[in-house]
């Protein structure tokens, strides 16, 4: 029997997760975790597999021979744009835990917008006991834009804790208790819209597209008036200075990001300090190190014995 | 066909919301709110009803013929202590709007917990862009204590967001996927939650059972060690000097609180500025107006033609 390829991990992940992951996973195989020293400069000629996440610009020229990429995360928008990318079968990761988790991302925002969270907050620094008039969830349409494998366990969890819900995708949907929205019909579902919610792929379609015209479109008829911007997707499909914009000039009352056109967000960015804004640093919905290896070997072991490769993308779509 | 009896309406809630509540309520009753000054010093003798929070010191002096009280909300502490409460049907109020508030709050509450949001919250203000190792909602026990219409309600969403749970009731509970304990099974309860979610009446067997002895008896063992207390009961169950002290010496990692011993919270609690707790002033589930009032019209109705009356208080068991 020959031996198994070895596979190269080049994941720009908390360092430690890494090496914690690694213990105990690809049994049988060697393993090129390229954040060891020790594999710096080193021929990586002959190996079939890489498992990646921003990596260094000068993998695919030192990893000629890679017969499959695996993307570290669910998006693979930064994975396609790699220099040198060979033409191989790329596959994403789908996950139950990075599934879950973003959706505890989107439902504690809507739940922090919902509950006017960063006003309790504003008066709890003053020491101020002061009763809000608050809505309940069934007040809210929250139009999630993308229905893929986040979108779909977001918007029925949503669903559960009673905001009224309505979803856009490029493909027209049939969910239970959800109307669905496909394509051109996009003015109409923004109308609708008190929360919007981003989990859409970055592609050359959905580019900038949260942007001032978008906002403008969304419904002001929420008991809030002003709707609320939330994106877990990714910072490339926002144009940040608009939503700077709509913050300050009321089209929008408020925000949630977790992702940005620039990551690290600059030092000196306004979201950092704007009300009833918050922020996280793309942390909705991190890989679990060892589910994704788990998810890596079973589709190496699928394709290592003719089984066609799970999760595959769509390089024409972009996603 | 006699004329309906009138009903006294005397609500501390918000003032507008009581107005416009009462806009198109009760048709065929007089009503007297009490908050409208021209009902000041008014004779209130031979009237069969009244909802009260929060009433005045004087109402039943002045009401002495109340066939059947209603509470505006679902915790009845401090009406069964108001001076002069009459011996006839205490009716509380049940409605499903109130119950989703009420798991809103705790969903929230609990989630940005697991998310680490005031650590997040401390980063951003100083424009600091670090990802924290993050536990998923299965990696965390929150334990529930009280199993009733609220407890069940939350507990149930708790769990399709992912957490394990389990409950605590005086009566044990079957609950699908929960397991349950009841009395005397307290302290394995606490051994296995990590956080604990209070929604308990306050009654002479809850007051201050939320207490250092208490807290010392939670796990340790979840992801983020110290465990995190959630109450949104009522705060004569808990003993706040205590939870100051939890919370310093690292026994609780963080906590979320909407009730307190002295509602309001005084301008100098130290709870106000602690870190990682979160305060809210009583509005966990506020009730809706509207609905308190087609509750009470309906209760009415019953009791006029003779039918029992629905959600009534157990004076002797206080809840
Ligand atoms: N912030 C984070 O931590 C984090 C973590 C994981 C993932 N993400 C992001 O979340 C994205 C979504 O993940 P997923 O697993 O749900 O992806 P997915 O299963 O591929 O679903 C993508 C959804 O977006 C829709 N879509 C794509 N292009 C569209 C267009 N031009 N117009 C309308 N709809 C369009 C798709 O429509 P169809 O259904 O018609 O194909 C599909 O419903 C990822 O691509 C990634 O960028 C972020
Ligand atoms: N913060 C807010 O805005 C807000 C709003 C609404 C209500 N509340 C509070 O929430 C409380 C609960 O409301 P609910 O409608 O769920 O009440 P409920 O239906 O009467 O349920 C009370 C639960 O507590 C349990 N319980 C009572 N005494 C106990 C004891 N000594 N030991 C163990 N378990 C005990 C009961 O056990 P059994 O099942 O065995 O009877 C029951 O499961 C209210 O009483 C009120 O104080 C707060």
């Amino acid at each position: 029997m020959p031996s198994k390829s070895p596979v190269i991990v080049d994941l720009k992940f908390i360092p430690r997760e890494v090496e914690d992951g690694l213990k105990g996973a690809f049994t049988g195989r060697e393993v090129f975790n390229l954040a060891d020293p020790a594999h710096k400069g080193r021929d990586l000629s002959g190996i079939d597999y890489a498992v990646v996440w921003k990596s260094d610009p000068d993998l695919f020229s030192r990893a000629p021979d890679l017969k499959v990429v695996f993307s570290g995360g669910a998006g693979v928008d930064h994975v396609l744009t790699l220099p040198g990318l060979p033409d191989v079968p790329l596959v994403r990761f789908v996950d139950r835990s990075l599934t879950t988790r973003m959706s505890e991302w989107v439902m504690m925002n809507c739940l922090l917008h919902l509950r006017q969270h960063s006003a309790y907050e504003t008066r709890a620094r003053a020491h101020v006991w002061e009763d809000l008039s608050q809505p309940e969830a069934a007040d809210i349409t929250v139009g999630v834009m993308g229905l893929g494998v986040l979108g779909l366990d977001a918007i029925r969890k949503l669903g559960v804790m009673g905001f009224k819900t309505i979803g856009w995708s490029r493909s027209k949907k049939a969910i239970d208790g959800v109307e669905t929205f496909a394509g051109e019909e996009l003015d109409a579902f923004l109308a609708r819209t008190d929360f919007l919610v981003g989990l859409l792929p970055l592609t050359a379609e959905t580019k900038a597209m949260f942007n001032s015209a978008l906002f403008s479109k969304l419904s002001r008829n929420g008991p809030f008036g002003a709707p609320v911007f939330i994106n877990g997707g990714r910072g490339g499909s926002q144009v940040g200075a608009d939503i700077v914009t709509a913050l300050e000039s009321g089209t929008l009352g408020g925000a949630s990001l977790d992702v940005f056109e620039q990551e690290p967000l600059a030092k000196d960015s306004p979201f950092w300090d704007m009300e009833n804004v918050y922020i996280t640093p793309h942390v909705a919905a991190s890989s679990d190190v060892k589910a994704l290896f788990v998810h890596v070997e079973q589709q190496m072991a699928r394709f290592e014995s003719g089984l066609p490769l799970e999760y595959l993308v769509d390089r024409k779509a972009g996603y």
